[in-house]
């Protein structure tokens, strides 16, 4: 039993109005793998970096028992690089500069000890080599949960088509449901999509929380309103994390045990906004992950007797 | 013991992507009375309408046992008059026409029978008159809840200013209140306006639903998602009418009462946005109020415990 993330792990420079980073450690497979860590002790990673990239942070994933047996470094060459501005409502952001690196080529070889894993998190990356890491694994997992982004709807449709086929909980924004859709209205957006192959989805809505639908259901995840948010990166990557962490750690696929995943990768998320990077989802406690949670309760409880 | 709500009663001419309405009745004060009035029986409109206004929609709101003694009809002079389109988004829309007829010079009369006012709901209007009418009452309400909008805070910041301070909530959405603050963080913004009188403020998010500031405290409020918005006119005074509707009706102001009091308005909100004007919230019963409420509820509980 094992959970599987794959994806990117990276440098990131990012500005934001509350200041700047040079390169500092980022990508979906990191935030995401530390998130799920939390929950499950058998995080394992597939992703690739360069020669560039420290020994120390190695070992920060083992320290959190992840294991990296999975992470190829490529002798002289170097890891991916983004670098970002966000624009003062924190919402968007301008990409400064992207350097693919060891990503341009990626093969996403897989462990044969990670083919215990039950627990599939494809993390936003290519569909194509997303897809690559479901046919490479001899059982399908229990679950498959895929995150994505509107960069490969633009240039790779058909993949992305192909790849959501084959997974079990989708996640994307608002923006990209209607970019999928075609429909403006989530609840139509959804229904669409689920018809295309996910079991559920899942549409996240930054600060307004996030929907998660199957079948007929629906349900509405409220976000913890904050004073601050330091720096947005990684929060998505963070959310999907903590979600997978979280359904692997209570091992039964259903509609209820997803809520409660969907407050549990919301509230790392909320931890992570709060500094640069993965500062602040580097040395969680139980405590302080209870605590934020407990005031996802207390922001959405109400009580009506009907 | 009585309701009494203040604001416009008027024809509106409505196009969406869904069709377009001739001349129908619309106004704040017809929104917020009828959706109260499926909570409490006590309801008095102050309001001003010319002699084109139909009998049979005077003898409506009798029918929902609002008292219209606080209803002026003035002989000779029009109702007020408002046109506008709505965007494909149906969040964003274009007034087309404003005739402000009688509302030019109204002059809100309290007829000696509304003086048991316990419950103030002040819609949308210039907030001179919404002050004027608290200064009229001889005993200070036991609730006042003031709605408004940005384009009072375009021309006429002073008196809103003023008028906020008597009040004890403010409903106003996201937008307004960062403009009302000069905040961006929902969070901080709260804090600002709740500095400036008002006990509770309301922040309506649209399809997002609703956020309650009380002191520390918050309260997310989901929004029902809905496969189609067919007109969003009165939706948020149909909200605040359900709302203070209910606080009425359960008699106690606290923060928990109003966090129901927010699901019961967003309720009544959501069938009002159904249908082209009041239409879907003429005819409703208890039993389909029930039912939506408890659409409220599956949507947005989760059982975790800590």
């Amino acid at each position: 039993m094992s959970l599987l993330v794959i994806g990117t792990v990276a440098f990131d420079a990012i500005e934001t109005p509350f200041g700047k980073t040079d390169k500092i450690v980022g990508g979906a497979a990191t935030y995401a793998s530390l998130a799920a860590s939390y929950f499950y002790n058998k995080v394992k990673i597939v992703a690739v970096v360069g020669d560039d990239f420290p020994i120390s942070e190695i070992e920060d994933f083992n320290n959190h028992h992840i294991s990296t047996e999975g992470l190829q470094i490529k002798a002289g060459q170097k890891s991916f690089f983004w670098s970002g501005r966000y624009h003062n409502d924190m919402n968007s952001r301008d990409t400064l500069i992207t350097e693919l690196n060891v990503l341009a080529d990626f093969d996403p070889i897989i462990p044969e000890s990670y083919q215990d894993c039950d627990y599939l998190m494809l993390g936003n990356l290519t569909p194509q080599v997303q897809q690559t890491v479901i046919k490479r694994l001899k059982h399908r997992p229990k679950l498959i949960v895929m995150d994505t982004m509107n960069f490969w709807m633009d240039i790779a449709m058909d993949d992305l088509l192909e790849t959501i086929k084959m997974v079990d909980v989708l996640t994307i924004n608002d923006a990209e449901a209607r970019q999928l859709s075609g429909e403006y209205s989530l609840v139509k957006a959804a229904r669409k999509i689920l018809i295309m192959g996910p079991k559920y989805l899942i549409i996240k809505k930054g600060e307004h929380g996030a929907l998660l639908f199957h079948q007929d259901m629906i349900f509405s995840a409220p976000a913890l309103p904050l004073a601050d948010v330091f720096d947005p990166t990684g929060a998505g990557d963070t959310f999907a994390g903590g979600f997978i962490g979280y359904m692997a750690k209570v091992g039964t696929v259903n509609f209820n045990n997803m809520k409660n995943a969907i407050i549990y990768g919301s509230a790392l998320a909320s931890f992570c906004v709060e500094k640069f990077g993965t500062e602040s989802i580097k040395d969680l406690t139980e405590q302080a992950i209870k605590a934020r949670v407990q005031q996802f309760v207390d922001l959405s409880h109400f009580n009506i007797v009907s």
